[in-house]
């Protein structure tokens, strides 16, 4: 995982210091011990601390290289032993303290209001053509030949390819946009996702530290929501078209070569396999796994993993062959 | 109910003049009454005009303090003998010409063309953060440490709270917003509902005099529509959070601590309890009420009242433990 | 068909030519035939070149004046004599290709980067009421009366009838709006669709060269988006009402008196005829026909045609009576 290019990681902080702000009980021996980041188990290192919240995800858990783990008494038996857990009663409220405290700046999007408009100079070198009223913010880059239409917000730290096409009323923050990229009118694309915890009558939100990495040549429709990931990055495959209206949660990743109709909502955290044609209006619950060369028919809701290859339509979403036994038996 | 921030009150109208401009039967000996205002069943008094056109709401119609009721004469023994019923063919046509003869600017969205950039010593004043190209209306206030992103419009007499952050490319109307909500980008918030009745080969918009109220400590993800009510308001409970891309219908009132998952419809009149969990994509039918505590599975249609503490699921929405009976059935 | 008002004819072009470019086997004596333009079965004269890729299609292909068609072996025998065969491996590839040398500007949405504030002398004229920062392209035109938000953007070649109403943040392009239509806020109208093929790891966009033509007295709700069509228009009859969030992709033709709810979703191409209601999230898959007085529930998917006078609810949409019997048959 590279550099985080869009929000400043205030460690190295020290362990004791985390258990402070965050309540810990103090059931460990070391201290001192710095800790660099917080990460997913399988992208952490010596120097991070993790989290680890349901036995689903106990493989992951088994082979982390994390040297703190958030978790709760009954998980802890899956750890390995390079691994100190740290018991919580919350594993995700405890977790969002602990991202809060490395990431200050990522609860809530922060208002940059030093936008600009784009200066001329940037506009000829790179050959741009850049419509009214577009708003940059610092240290953003735009690649060659790329156009940007009207009234368009580029924020801070935003990286846009060569050849691309952004078009009018859309937001972009947090967001990687490799070469030949076409995001049509009215997108907003790299906001927090909807993440939160009810505490004491009040919704504590998690900290969304991911960015949205849109790779080459996609397109995404009119009027379409992408948020960006809470540890890890929301991710769309090369070669993926997106239709209007569609709606991508934070931490999805959708692969290549993909075609997602109008309309569609993909929950928090599910992976989309290569080659996946989803229709109209569809919705995938989080946390699912999608196979390659799936189809979705329109209107399905899928609630389960899909294996590679299969057409699926309907509500749970069902093996297309199943789908129209069964409408035939309706029938009789 | 608070006086009418957004729209100018006519009234008080005589009864003689409103049954002339509106073709009623002049079958009333009162034609001197001075009417003030036109309201619900439950929130007239003894000065107002209201309507009653189905008998589902007879029980509010039995205890109405209104002076006069435009109604239909199978109806008319449901109301009280201090009530003068007026008898129509259309209630609802009657209504909206009633409605417009109180508040003629309530018909369509008046356009309000002298908007103008926020003055620099409001923003100094109250500590704002204020985005470019920002435009508000007369009358409107903002409450101290708020932010607004860039493009965003505020009408006319919009009152927003404390702490608030409003992002960029919103519209806000006739909408109140309390203290530290979060209205996320490309909202349009406060338009009017999609009301009208066909009539001679045209369609008559309802009046639509209600506004939006948004209690402390919502979040409104990002490009979502909220309609503002009718004859009463659409409401937003305390501490609820919506997803991007959600729609909200005049009228609606949604309780305290409601999570409503991305791509979530809710149609007019609707009520919704509070502590209700709605997964992305379902869609809610008008005039229901939905219970307190109810979880409602991504992607339901739910098309009938669901009682407290319900867990429910699938198209018709029905208790999650059928529909997983009947799944079994399927598979059988 | 009237004169395409928004994108350019490069035509007539020579078959020898069109041949080369798209790589046509030569299979015609006429290479010297001048072929003025690309059009539908329906629509072609002798003068032009038109495409069939489907048996569903052979009513029309039997019918076709055109001089050209292309197609594939096995539906070469639906053809008239009059019209020549030009046999190619994929239809709809080398459909984009000759409607690609046709109108060059039509594949990705060309940007307008000289678009300028509204003349003063024109909002006079004409009596308009126009917010700040409207955008307007060349040689367009808006009727009397009409109002225009503010941020709105309106390309090249747009018309706008008498007594419009546009809201704020639209953006309307490839458009022609009639009289007395209500376009609510956020709308973007006119884009092209979502059309590509996949070939050889790259997708290749389809030509968008119609229109989308919105007849009198129409409202359309906030943040819906309406694509134009490819070879032919996308057309919102008289007196149709949408609410907020709809899509309708390329191709639709929807009737008149047509009230159609909130997040309703229409796939390329279908027909929607006249009087028909289609409640909230609805979605209709693409190339179907949905007859006249049609009645479609909230929430269904339909993928089939219906015949006139139909009520249907479900997914997939079937008779309302079925779908109530199948609901006792579970609750047995």
């Amino acid at each position: 995982m590279f550099k985080n290019l869009f929000f400043k990681n205030k460690g190295p902080i020290s362990i004791s210091l985390i258990g402070k702000v965050c309540n810990f009980a103090s059931n460990t021996k070391d201290n001192n011990s710095k800790i660099s980041d917080v990460k997913n188990l399988a992208d952490s290192t010596i120097r991070d601390i993790t989290f680890f919240n349901s036995a689903k995800y106990r493989e992951q858990a088994s082979l982390t290289k994390a040297k703190f783990c958030i978790t709760t008494k009954n998980l802890i038996k899956y750890l390995p032993n390079s691994c100190t857990p740290i018991l919580v009663d919350n594993v995700l409220l405890s977790l969002s303290q602990v991202t809060k405290l490395f990431y200050p700046t990522s609860i809530t999007d922060n208002f940059n209001n030093h936008l600009k408009v784009v200066k001329k100079s940037v506009i000829k070198k790179n050959n741009l053509q850049v419509g009214k009223n577009v708003l940059v913010g610092k240290n953003i880059s735009i690649g060659k030949n790329s156009f940007i239409g009207y009234n368009t917000i580029i924020e801070d730290n935003v990286i846009i390819g060569k050849n691309c096409s952004i078009g009018s009323n859309v937001i972009l923050r947090n967001s990687i946009v490799k070469n030949n990229v076409h995001i049509l009118d009215g997108c907003i694309i790299g906001k927090k996702g909807f993440g939160f915890f009810p505490n004491n009558g009040e919704n504590i939100r998690y900290a969304h530290i991911g960015c949205v990495l849109i790779n080459e040549n996609c397109e995404i429709g009119a009027g379409s929501t992408i948020d960006r990931g809470s540890l890890s990055n929301t991710i769309i495959g090369r070669n993926t078209f997106l239709d209007n209206q569609v709606h991508i949660a934070h931490n999805v990743k959708i692969g290549e070569n993909c075609m997602i109709a109008g309309q569609v909502g993909i929950a928090g955290s599910s992976i989309i396999g290569n080659n996946v044609m989803i229709g109209g209006q569809a919705g995938i619950s989080g946390h699912l796994i999608i196979g390659n060369n799936v189809q979705i028919g329109g209107g399905s809701g899928v609630i389960k993993n899909i294996p590679d290859n299969a057409k699926v339509i309907g509500y749970p979403a069902t093996e297309i062959k199943n789908f129209l036994k069964e409408m035939r038996n309706k029938n009789d």
